[in-house]
């Protein structure tokens, strides 16, 4: 069992109550797994999920919290294992119940609940907390962030946070790699954007190797414009709120659009 | 400035009251410096240190409170900046004042305090702080320690931390990386050793570019043991607690001694 708390998230009061109730369900579920159940439990893959990957019991758990407030509220749901749940509402929430799941279910205190209000198909606000310590990232489109991003704009000397390596792009990543001054794998896609977002390093990638659901950049669209930085994806192609959870694209997460550009660059060589 | 809180150290009732005081002065001066200064006053390079390498003003700052705290006691001191202050006890304080100082200085929540009592050249004590959440770890040689490692023996498919990649060991690097299942770059080395200490992941290394210095491996080398793990060095040197901190080594902190050596194996090629 891993002992540590697990604090409340401090959800900023203007988040929309969607997006907070999501979050605090997020937590509560995420400690009542942890409660209950040892690492191999959290970790068992019981079912595969709409992104076509294997889903594991923690995922599960903290994600039927979040179905329930979706459901409360009439909205329709976007999220990483039940896939799209149409309501037919013009409002849907778009949901990483635990980005870092294989951090969470092994005790590395790194992984976060990530939502985003999307209407008519455009992402208008989002909330991220980190589940561990109850840090919290709210941003609305559109509006400034309290938070901003440290404003670099070059990657050689850049802190640059990226995917684990594959065979498939290891050179891709040691280009990126060996230009940056800071390297980190912290395995946890939405709390690494939110530090970009918030100043603490330029920049989060997958170097080209097409992991990213739409779920795991859908809140950094929001926040990390909002904070003056920028969220493209490596190849061009747009990031878009798809129903389908298989397609994938490789995101780029940086301080500045300019900064965004090199690391895209860097990445097809 | 980096607006997030510092939470106090959680330190056993049981630790050694230098050690003790030595983490509570550690984390007051963490979060008074943060309070008072922005990212690029936390990591101004204002000296060189004993180790041969740059001391941000972090470093400065809360190893100044450390050596009042070994100064009060009249015990020898061994620590990254201020190296070796010989008072002829027979005791010394071994601290590394704030691993990952450059996580903490940009505003990364991964940085902790550890120290390791060693009396006449043995470590016979530790403790390890999460300086951001508070959470610690104590160990006494000999004793069994309140947590235990994975108990992982094989590396093909285990979860690794590593120091980020170097040019001078790219090869050596990836060699462990195409084996594991995970790959970590938390930049911290005295946490991510905890991390393995408890069994939240498998294994910590230098994979070879003989970044270590002593005060990195030396509360790992009381706490890992004690959890039934083994911290050795990839080139089979003696982990020695030498005043001269110019002394580097590629450490391993792994969950069994098997594990261990498979890791060195690989490093070595």
């Amino acid at each position: 069992m891993i002992g540590w708390p697990v604090a409340d998230p401090v959800i900023p009061t203007v988040a929309h109550p969607v997006l907070a109730q999501a979050a605090k369900a997020a937590s509560d579920a995420f400690r009542a797994a942890r409660e209950r159940h040892d690492h191999a439990q959290l970790a068992e893959k019981t079912a595969v999920g709409a992104d076509g990957t294997a889903s594991m019991r923690l995922d599960l758990l903290v994600e039927s919290a979040i179905a329930e407030v979706a459901e409360a509220h009439r909205i329709n749901l976007l999220s990483e294992e039940i896939g799209f749940v149409d309501r037919g509402s013009a409002v849907t929430l778009v949901a990483d119940p635990v980005d870092g799941t294989a951090n969470a279910a092994a005790g590395v205190p790194l992984s976060a609940f990530a939502g985003a209000l999307v209407r008519d198909g455009t992402p208008v606000e989002a909330l991220t907390c980190w589940l561990d310590t109850g840090r919290c990232w709210h941003a609305v489109a559109g509006a400034p962030a309290p938070y901003r991003t440290s404003g670099r704009g070059e990657l050689d000397g850049a802190a640059v946070s990226l995917l684990r390596p594959h065979p498939r792009n290891r050179e891709a990543w040691w280009r990126v790699t060996s230009r940056a001054a800071r390297v980190r794998i912290l395995s946890t896609s939405c709390l690494e954007a939110m530090l970009v977002a918030e100043g603490s390093t330029d920049a989060f990638a997958d170097a080209g190797s097409d992991t990213h659901r739409i779920v795991d950049l859908a809140a950094a669209m929001v926040a990390v414009p909002a904070a003056g930085g920028a969220v493209l994806d490596v190849r061009g192609r747009a990031l878009e709120i798809d129903p389908d959870l298989t397609r994938r694209w490789s995101g780029v997460v940086a301080a500045t659009p300019r900064l965004a550009e090199e690391i895209a660059g860097a990445v097809l060589g």
